[in-house]
């Protein structure tokens, strides 16, 4: 099936370079396909590694070996593989991830520990050993490639390239911040997986680069979700390779942190957006901003519970201010709500506050809102000050159609 | 829009009288319709009652009157309102139900707190006092009709009425159960509701009806789900006239209880198969074994993870075998499960074990079970003994079509 691209697509950014990071792509032919799928970044020695991973429990074995690599906070080099998520491959599955690692390994020089294997595609077919030695070799000689080209060839079903950039001064030295990220569209026997790579020439030590990477998860790939599924694979992965020449970061006692970790959050939250922006089938990119719940994470919970409901998505999809479907979100998210202080709004106009419809409640400015393609809903709960706003598309027959209708 | 009759649709059964109950309907016209909107259930005097209902925190005011006049146990009438579902109403709403329920009780002269109300439908209206009046007078008067006619009388927008009947012997008494449900979609601003009701002539204390309802409701109502929406209405409540004249059942010591309790269960779960067969686009009835868990609940909620998946949901939609699906959302369940121990099947057929895919998995059989329209999923966690069957539908683009395409 041949996927049109997302109405929400944004063009990818100019991204200047960063000092220590060179990226190279080349054909491992994982897929009977002529496309780049294979991707090596190559780092400077001493750059910092941080990580974040998928909840899901049958998580795969590139996941369980990030998170153990992520605790050392050492990096040399990325590889991720497009086409195969060697999920649920058992032994055979990590054979050929230590192979990779092994062989980057002995091209650098470095120890196989601070080589990071990604893969995304198609479970339960472990990743070909043969392929992937000879698509890293071609890898590991290849011209260096643009951003661009990296973020193509980490794609799947991404129906457009997704790349951010950002920078922040820390002190009187500008610091660099890039990213890319595939996700969104699963067509069987694939299974869609959220993978991200940020990169920055910052120095930072791996403890506050992760607790900056934790930090801005909770506010961004953490507020996203397209369908509720969970990928067994989801990753993002920060490195910073300390060239700027910057005091390196340790703590947000250091000069400069602040900058960095709200340049760290916007980048995340930009990367974070384009997934959305490619959801499968989405018309509609909608934030939901959840006010006056008990707590920010009591906030957020409601918020993805709202997002998840399928009968508000298609709501949206069907340009309904349907509100009453927004309250019976709220109700079954299991956090504190009180059906008689709930307000909802649409596009800035209250529907209902309180508990009740608004008499002078005037549909048409919200009816118009609806027939955008920015959707907005605030929801306040009314029983205390914490807040989340999270994202999400609507849910529509192209839905249906990527992950249904491929048989026929 | 015209809804047709669901392909799992059931034929109405036979159901026989039930001593004690009485069954009206008539027209209060809470829409511009022209059928029958109310039913009106007239019980014997002494008849106990039992209820569970939904535990979306924003619920209906009959949902929060129905809770206390439970405790008491006790119950003289019913009234179902379809059409209006007089929730997110304040206190506009709450007036219009104390005013049915003294009218009622005015009529047979029993407490107010002896009535219990329903309403399904339209929400954020309070239901209209001057129809209600004029539609519950008119029921209080009618010709006693039959269990098909208040099945379809509960219905919005079901698209066939819903009713069971069992029977079960208490030595040498044979007690009948009747239970009519409605259930399954919604088209905004209607709000789907399951309302469902049972009767039955045996003598019940009314805790021991709770008691026997409460754990039927564990293995049937809260082991459906069409679209893991949950309604802010959802009632079941369970009328036991005793006019069989068996002796009191009081507890599990009770001579018969066992044979009662099966026959709940029983009917408890034929109507919950109802609602699953009439969910919004079903083209495919869904049975979720989980064995090999922790605990019971344990499989339960990894059950409803996959039901609930849209992801699984579409690959049945569209008969793909597509179990890493399945791995994915026994992962993101939050229920302790170890990838490596996990097996899935199709149709008694099993196509992983122990984490891998099985070497000679045969594709073909279980292609034809699932061009079918009952399918069996099977899941062995490999951790326990815990055990739970959910039932489900699948994810088509007549949900899509209900939901979002009516403003089209």
């Amino acid at each position: 099936m041949e996927l049109e691209t997302s109405p929400l697509a944004l063009p990818f950014p100019d991204m200047p370079d960063i000092e220590g990071v060179t990226l190279r792509v080349a054909r491992a032919r994982y897929k009977n396909w002529d496309r780049c799928d294979l991707t090596y970044a190559e780092l400077a020695e001493g750059t910092a590694l941080a990580g974040v991973f998928t909840k899901n429990v049958c998580c795969s074995t590139e996941v369980e070996m990030g998170r153990e690599q992520v605790k050392a906070g050492k990096a040399r080099a990325l590889i991720v593989n497009a086409g195969n998520s060697n999920a649920f491959t058992g032994f055979r599955g990590r054979e050929a991830v230590e192979q990779i690692m092994a062989q980057v390994a002995g091209h650098l020089g470095c120890a196989p520990s601070e080589v990071l294997v990604s893969s995304t595609g198609v479970i339960g077919v472990p990743l070909p050993k043969d392929k992937a030695e000879a698509g890293v070799a071609a890898a590991l000689t290849a011209e260096p490639c643009s951003w661009e080209d990296a973020a193509n060839t980490i794609g799947t079903t991404d129906t457009f390239a997704k790349g951010a950039t950002t920078s922040a001064m820390l002190g009187d030295t500008r610091v660099t911040l890039n990213g890319f990220i595939k996700g969104s569209g699963m067509i069987a026997p694939d299974m869609a997986t959220m993978l991200g790579y940020i990169f920055t020439d910052a120095a930072v030590t791996p403890a506050f680069l992760q607790q900056c990477l934790s930090a801005a998860n909770e506010k961004s790939y953490s507020c996203i979700t397209v369908d509720s599924d969970t990928s067994t694979s989801d990753t993002v992965l920060a490195f910073a390779t300390g060239k700027a020449g910057n005091a390196p970061l340790s703590s947000f006692d250091s000069p400069g942190a602040d900058a960095f970790m709200a340049a760290l959050e916007d980048l995340c939250r930009q990367l974070a957006h384009l997934v959305v922006r490619d959801g499968e089938g989405a018309q509609k990119f909608i934030s939901i901003d959840v006010s006056g719940a008990v707590s920010d994470e009591s906030a957020r919970r409601i918020g993805l519970a709202i997002a998840n409901s399928p009968l508000v998505k298609t709501a949206i999809a069907g340009e309904d201010a349907n509100w009453g479907r927004v309250v019976m979100a709220v109700g079954k998210a299991g956090e504190p709500a009180d059906r008689d202080k709930l307000s909802i709004g649409f596009g800035g106009i209250w529907a209902a506050k309180d508990g009740l419809p608004l008499p002078d409640y005037d549909e048409a400015p919200v009816a118009k809102h609806l027939a955008g393609q920015e959707i907005d809903i605030a929801v306040d709960i009314g029983l205390g000050a914490g807040h989340a706003t999270v994202w999400t598309c609507d849910l529509t027959h192209g839905y249906i159609s990527i992950n249904a209708d491929y048989r026929s």
